[in-house]
């Protein structure tokens, strides 16, 4: 028992909450699933496979992608699981288990880890993944590092580089909302709300990367960096070029809030924005499920053409995706 | 391509490598294995696991876990790595792929990164773990995050609850050595080279977390943050005393050398200090296999006794273990 941990409630902090302790708030109390037989506190948890495992990590830091005085601990730690998870839809993957690794300072109130920890649960309900394990320690900033298995569970794994030419490009879920959040709290507004919200913590289309990879999706991208930096993957990937159609594109309400209040083009923040965490997919035509939308086609390059990816034929003039390391 | 990465070799940073080239320096060239069908590249990896999957996750964080002063960018990876599989060699698993995100700031030499992940990869190759993808990121201060899968390939996980009465405790791999190498350091010192060495990069005792597995243990954990906190673990999720005898308990040389300098007990060192990464477990007599050392007892609690560990039947009155909040 931590002597000191009997300050009052509000008072709270990790330096005076012991690391044990701390896990605990984290891991406890937890949804456990059949697949699972050691979750937290042993040296490792232990749970099954079906089908080959699919993993991915992300590691987020405060300052970068994300700031206490724009976000809840609820939405960081709901935004920590849901930009993972949707890398395991964009494999066709289904999720199973996560570890979640948290680094903070001693100052830190230990309701902020507590909140946090809320949002984690409440996303991987969402998200339909467990929480198995974990790690906490010192740190100067607020960090996250979560990592999430998957299974293939039967099905052949969505990868960047089968695109092939005659297909069609779709995505599901949104694009430009985080980006027109980013530009809103970035001038000192809090609104509009839905794409504030949005920046603070994306809603990824869970289930439908499956469903894509059921419906004969050749290749898959979680829309992370932006629509054409990441399609841009894709068709480097697959040595093809994919042509999108401007006409074809919709301009959610909340993005278009923004970039009239900006005086700016609404496209620029849907081809351009990142942390929306849609899937893009290509399929063969007529392959493509319900609510999916068809915003372009896949074509061999022609002599001499590089692949990549165009809008309306021509090579896009903005923003075309976030570098992590630029001042 | 990047327009500013052709800065002299010796002068280039992060900020002027881009977030791609820099994944590249940590994923280039891997090993790969037959288990594994995507590596890095994709949303996510994806590989075989024989049975069911074993994950731990560690992050570490500069000025909390290393010094740059203290350790080379080599000696910082292979650390994060040897941290990890150690929580594997506790379950009597086998180490199968890990992820690595790395969070740093853009002033950081490309060069450290380099060496970094040389480290990472000579220390996978030892632990006969797999990289398979992971994450980069800006951050303020270096901040590592490793996650390790393993598999249980036909054994039974190797949990801190199956201590169980008239068994024997033992050890493999050192103990002190790290926290003897740290007290050296935190003095100015840079010798014993041993005991630095492993303050720096442990050598946890790779296969034989498996090797105890196969002969019987029943209880197992990776010493981490002490012999007797550890064995603490153990005890209070078996609900056993656990009593060592230290006459049985042998003081390596680095760390007699260094509770001499010191003039501190070395038992202090081996009993209490963290970060070697050796193994204890708990077999029945005649069940511990070559090159584990035996410690002690495990017995029943008396009546009112509390569950713990004790030294020669007494309650050790020494630092067990750390607190990581801790100013």
């Amino acid at each position: 028992m931590d002597p000191s941990s009997d300050a009052a409630p509000g008072q709270e902090t990790l330096a005076t909450t012991s690391e044990f302790g701390l896990i605990e708030q984290i891991t406890q109390p937890l949804v456990m699933s059949p697949a699972v037989s050691v979750g937290p506190g042993d040296d490792a948890a232990v749970y099954l496979v079906n089908g080959s495992a699919v993993t991915s990590t992300d590691l987020l830091v405060e300052g970068v992608h994300f700031k206490r005085e724009w976000s809840t601990a609820e939405q960081v730690g709901r935004k920590a699981v849901a930009v993972n998870v949707a890398d395991l839809e964009a494999m066709g993957a289904r999720p199973v288990a996560m570890v979640v690794a948290l680094g903070a300072p001693g100052e830190l109130a230990t309701s902020w880890v507590r909140e946090f920890s809320t949002g984690v649960r409440s996303e991987a309900e969402a998200a339909g993944i467990v929480l198995v394990g974990g790690d906490t320690t010192a740190a100067r900033d607020i960090t996250v590092c979560i990592t999430v298995i998957g299974e293939t569970a039967g099905r052949t794994p969505v990868l960047r580089s089968g695109a092939a030419s005659g297909q069609v490009v779709a995505v599901r879920g949104r694009l430009g909302w985080a980006a027109a959040g980013l530009a809103a709290l970035g001038r000192g507004f809090r609104s509009p709300r839905a794409a504030v919200d949005a920046q603070r913590c994306p809603q990824p289309p869970y289930g439908a990367g499956r469903e894509a990879a059921e419906a004969g999706a050749t290749a898959m991208i979680d829309v992370s960096d932006g629509l054409l930096a990441d399609l841009g993957h894709i068709a480097r990937a697959s040595g093809m070029v994919i042509d999108l159609d401007s006409a074809r594109v919709e301009v959610d309400e909340p993005v278009a809030t923004v970039a009239a209040a900006l005086g700016s083009d609404p496209l620029e923040l849907v081809l351009g924005g990142g942390e929306d965490h849609a899937l893009a997919a290509c399929f063969e035509v007529g392959d493509v499920p319900d609510g999916w939308q068809v915003l372009g086609r896949v074509r061999e390059p022609e002599q001499d053409e590089e692949v990549g990816v165009l809008v309306d034929g021509r090579v896009w003039q903005g923003q075309q995706g976030w570098q992590h390391f630029r001042g």
